[in-house]
């Protein structure tokens, strides 16, 4: 493969480059490896969109979301990706964007790019796959990169490292359900997006609303957020409403972080926690060649028989790594 | 040093020479982990204690109750061994065993031993350490070594790994305070020991208790378990109360354990994990070389400042380190 040829192909914005740009990245072939590192390094670092986090657990109206918030975004002129991370989709092979019928509209989109997550069970290995997809769809020059993930914990986690902003979709609720969202997940969000907020669903997502606005406000302020944020707010995907105001404020807040700042420091911080995830995961990797997995599994008969101690092992187990 | 003589030593009992040993499995210096290593693989492997983990946030009581439960353990004629893991304890000075004035008592039997947290903040490492001098208590013929730790999340899952059985020790509290718990803290727990049963908290700890008990009920049933476990009761250290019928329930249980197979089912699984963990430790170990570090750094910033992709710059990083 040329990779020169791929990244120019990609940077002209070609749909057919950066889909292969993206299958060489999710690859774990040790040839595709080494010329997915040499596409990434041959890629210009100039070109930024907007990166939004996107979590919400099934039910929450997640695929009409990101198609209506899509398509609007389309006809503000702007060119959208979607990725996911979806660390359960090889097993269930439920992700949401495994099925791109459920996005109908934004599918058949020029200015929309859709790709479901790549299936992988191991978080690392999806988050690793996926941030590169990200760098890829911003040298192709999309506006606005979507990266969704279901509401599984860890994956919020790794998408919010990858994203300038997180949102977290809810869908309208009993007042008492509120715990049900993890503290750790709410102290992410930038914006709470309660969906369905339309028909007979309107009171309760009325109330869901008030109830979040007012837990946001309990949480400690942090550096990066402007007065009023992170916010709670309505939307009905359905009906296309409170789409355009979500978008303002994704903008105001954005518009804010740049201005001072933040916006900067949070992409260095990021690519700083990239590379040193990776260079783990590189070490760690050394345990997954098959010759390894093998003499692991010897020696752990042992020393689950009693017959080594575990630090012993361990040390022998390395030395013979080093040969 | 001379490892065999240490090593018979501590199978002999000797106190001085235990602490020497623990001291070497706690030191990080080279020549110390080969000489620890040494040592681990020297002890006898047919000395069995009942390790117990206790858990329990501070202000329930945890003190009080190892002193009272050591003193009714040691009338009885048995030894036992106190170690504790608190990842905090080199911050903020705070382990509850730094202090043996507040196990006054205890301390000065004979057939006690208590030793505090070795001060590490990396988790990964109090954890090794605390393993280890677990495997040296029993070879010194200790009958029940405790492992205390702070309800700080992490810390629970390393000290259920090296227990035979988990104690969660809790004060009695308001009926709505049940969620405090996680869920994933009350699922490793065998017994829920609802401490200062007495005076006027008593009518809280009975219905705290309750609350507990029903709360057990509603988690899946484990293999590991015969009828009636997990199980939650009441004790009042400070008038030593119930901790006789406490440790007759722990007796209980492991007896079950011994005769279905789970309790050598579960130290093989057990050594197998710490293994595993080693041979991550050691391989990520290489990270922490000064010259690894000031690398890191000067890669990690590199990166930061957008001059390379992160996955190429750990690759680079990853290349050096095989050199």
């Amino acid at each position: 493969m040329n990779i020169d040829e791929l990244a120019k192909g990609i940077v002209a914005g070609e749909r057919r480059a950066l889909a292969r740009g993206i299958t060489l990245v999710e690859s774990s072939r040790e040839d595709h490896r080494a010329q997915a590192t040499a596409l990434l390094a041959a890629l210009p670092k100039d070109r930024e969109a907007l990166r939004i986090g996107l979590s919400g657990t099934p039910g929450v109206g997640k695929s009409t979301f990101i198609e209506s918030f899509g398509m609007m975004l389309i006809q503000r002129g702007l060119r959208v990706a979607v990725l996911a991370i979806d660390p359960s989709s090889s097993r269930s092979g439920g992700s949401i964007l495994g099925d791109k019928t459920r996005m109908d509209l934004l599918s058949r989109e020029k200015a929309a790019f859709i790709r479901p997550s790549p299936s992988q069970t191991h978080l690392g290995g999806v988050a690793r796959r996926t941030r590169e997809a990200v760098t890829l769809c911003e040298a192709a020059g999309f506006d606005v990169v979507l990266i969704e993930t279901v509401g599984v914990g860890q994956s919020e986690t790794v998408v919010s490292e990858m994203s300038d902003l997180f949102l977290l979709l809810l869908a309208p609720a009993g007042g008492d359900e509120l715990q049900g969202v993890k503290r750790g997940i709410m102290e992410m969000a930038d914006i709470i997006v309660v969906n369905k907020a339309d028909g007979d669903l309107k009171p309760a997502a009325s109330r869901t609303c008030a109830d979040y606005a007012g837990a946001l406000r309990l949480l400690r302020k942090r550096p990066q957020d402007p007065d009023g944020f992170p916010k709670a707010m309505m939307v009905s995907a359905l009906e296309e409403n409170g789409l355009s105001e979500a978008w303002d404020e994704m903008q105001t807040l954005t518009d804010w972080r740049r201005a001072e700042g933040f916006w900067d420091r949070t992409r260095a911080a990021q690519a700083r926690y990239w590379f040193e995830q990776s260079v783990k995961q590189e070490l760690l990797a050394q345990l997954e060649t098959p010759t390894a997995k093998a003499e692991l599994k010897t020696l752990g008969d042992r020393v689950a028989r009693g017959q080594e101690d575990p630090t012993k092992a361990a040390q022998d187990f390395i030395k013979q790594l080093d040969r």
